[in-house]
């Protein structure tokens, strides 16, 4: 049977602030990307993600950001590569903890927002976190954007790899997703958000804006846990991929 | 042979700030109390740290601080023991990465600062330590004052501990510390730190303030990190209690 | 004519959060109190609210808070007198700044949370705020607890001072507020809200759970911002009061 | 009678944490840069930093940073002009407010490391920098390098500019410092950094690593605080230039 991961972004609160449903968002996706201090989340809020994953079956994993709380990690930073080896092995620590303690294991890292945006281009910050994760365990997956050097750098490393695309965002002819800010860049029913993840899982491609079948590999669809209507979202696209016969499932699931 | 561990708080700069010369000391103690993040620490200094501890067979432990890096752990804060049971964690797990990566493993925690002193005191508190460290690994050892709550949790949740006396830091006769400032507090030659080292190892007691013997348990003496003179302070006792026919190794050394 | 101040905690939002709908409770409230980038509020936040009070003409109060934006400012934390005195400075420098440059100017202060309660209670916190108030300016008014150190030593600093009590939460016999967890401790109703604050306002005495009238003096009533309902609570309590002839107007507004 | 104005980076520690050896360059600067509590210093270091700076007559600056502790503000971060606006009026909001309190007032603006280098470049940081010192007080100067966007912007909002050079550093013929990492990048000596700052002082210029002279306007010299020699470096250029007739002081000092 056909089958597709979808993840979320998840613990993204801290302290008294939260953000998402992610209780209720995590009926229906299979990973969860999980904030590990550095942009958003603490320590309680990861404790209760983590529990809720291991409850509800949802594949952990972690989702390192750069130390800019303010700024919720989407604001660029220049980091040296090894200040992102350092700061991947610590939040991806810091997680694997509470997951060992809820009976869980983390099966994946993502970085989060301007990390990632930064990974998928230079290939020094990239191999810095894929060596980071390699360090932690060869079992991890690393997930990326398709043709990224994020993973490339996973896949030298030795590690699984997940590439990554988007439910809701559209593609351009070239493979790149469409900016936020231009008309078309999002998919706003789940309908369509549903047709594309189908496409993406049975012919390997996406439908450009332009209207252009392009090739895109995807093992992991990224569904958005804001916005007012993330959870029918999400509800909604599994429901219309079960119907279309194709599985939810984490990566590794069996 | 008789032997003894002596440890020390290391890694507890910030980023540009350095504080107290690890890389000497790690010459002369047996363990090494390792800043985590949050009252000090930083992943850079984290991971050099440990490196170094590995280099120079050093044992690694962790000291987790509360969330307070302008006061430096030292300030009392209202935390639950829920919130004990989670930074605990959280900063455990992220030393564990930095460990594991290193090629050497997390082998002791002992509190930082008022998070020490609350959780000395604090059942509650104490407990929850006691909880999130006998959940990442059943072969930790907990540090903490003798007859302390830290030290009766620790046993409770199936953890070895250790209980720790100061090598510079005078008693009382109801075998607690002299305050600070108080006169006498401190021992300020190397050759009376290491008398009193030597004493709690042969006989179990120290000689208070008031001259009499105090029946006391010490399984790991804490050396100054900081102070002028914490270098030569530490080769000296290490010298002193080695001529006395005292070892200097860590708990579970062989 | 009578009149009241309705004052209301805004700006508590950090970065991406957002907590409270704070543009519509300003145009039921008089007072504002800003959070300043301690226990909540950011730079950004700072501004924007600060200009939102500026245009409805709601007075500008500093909301100084500890350092722990992890606890929301709502963790009693052992500061000495020196530090209770420069983060109120600090935090209170930073919101004029704001306000200087929106046209505006800060009119009062009222310390947040933990902070708010250890000030109530002990004298040498409650001295170094009002040392900080009153060197920044004489013309800044401090809120505080009725009876409180904090009134006292605000008034010992040549400050005016307000007198602070809660539309919608009960007091005892003895006039402290019943505690949140116990029944009856939170008014419901706005009707009930706006009795009590009437009362407060006319003869200066509120009725005790138990029933008894009981003194209290009150020149400014605090609104909750957060809650389902608060903006509606805060419309439907000013509409209450100004139609049993009571003015809401700020404490120096003509 | 020549003179000119020496600035120093000032109260960069942080809690714990102690930088540079401020108490005895007051001495000999007649400038300080305060840092604000955004890359480095804290309420306390700041009340600290201004009273040392009026008791000695030092004219107290501000000396604004990106909101990264760990990186000691090093690091370029992708803030925008908005924010940059914002985070400039909040740091020097609260160091105005020390000043006051210590009986001076803040006389300058110096952003610091890569704020400074950013703004020297773009010029939507640097007009938002200038817009944030202007709405605080026209009679501020705003320091920036030479030909900077910094010192247009200032001009340009209508500001008082004092265009910055630095004693031991040494410049191409460009102009432009010669980066740190290649040799020749630093004048050892204090006879060699006191003749750079005497021949832009007199002539204007300086003597490139290429030997040969270069316009550049120079109102106010740096002096580095940190180093292991600083204070004896900083006493013999003020000692040198004091012998060839220069007077060093403060800008708008009479």
């Amino acid at each position: 049977m056909l089958h597709i991961d979808l993840n979320c972004d998840m613990g993204e609160g801290f302290g008294a602030y939260r953000l998402g449903r992610d209780e209720e968002l995590l009926d229906y996706v299979s990973s969860a990307n999980i904030a590990c201090g550095f942009h958003a989340g603490d320590p309680g809020t990861m404790r209760r993600t983590v529990e809720l994953c291991v409850r509800k079956g949802v594949a952990i994993g972690a989702h390192p950001g750069l130390p800019d709380l303010q700024g919720f990690g989407r604001r660029e930073l220049a980091i040296s590569a090894e200040e992102a080896y350092e700061l991947t092995l610590y939040q991806l620590g810091a997680l694997q903890a509470f997951a060992h303690a809820a009976g869980g294991r983390v099966s994946h890292v993502k970085p989060h927002g301007a990390l990632y945006h930064m990974a998928a281009k230079r290939h020094d910050l990239a191999a810095a976190i894929a060596a980071a994760v390699a360090s932690v365990s060869a079992e991890l997956t690393l997930y990326g954007p398709p043709g990224s050097e994020l993973l490339r750098a996973g896949a030298a490393a030795g590690l699984r790899t997940a590439s990554e695309a988007f439910a809701d965002r559209t593609y351009r002819r070239d493979g790149s997703l469409t900016p936020r800010e231009q008309p078309g860049a999002l998919l706003e029913s789940a309908a369509a958000a549903a047709a594309q993840v189908e496409r993406l899982v049975r012919e390997g491609s996406v439908l450009s804006l332009e209207g252009e079948e392009v090739s895109l590999r995807a093992e992991t669809i990224c569904i958005h846990g804001d916005g007012a209507h993330a959870v029918e979202f999400a509800r909604d696209i599994r429901s219309l991929l079960e119907r279309g016969g194709i599985a939810v499932k984490a990566l590794g699931a069996s």
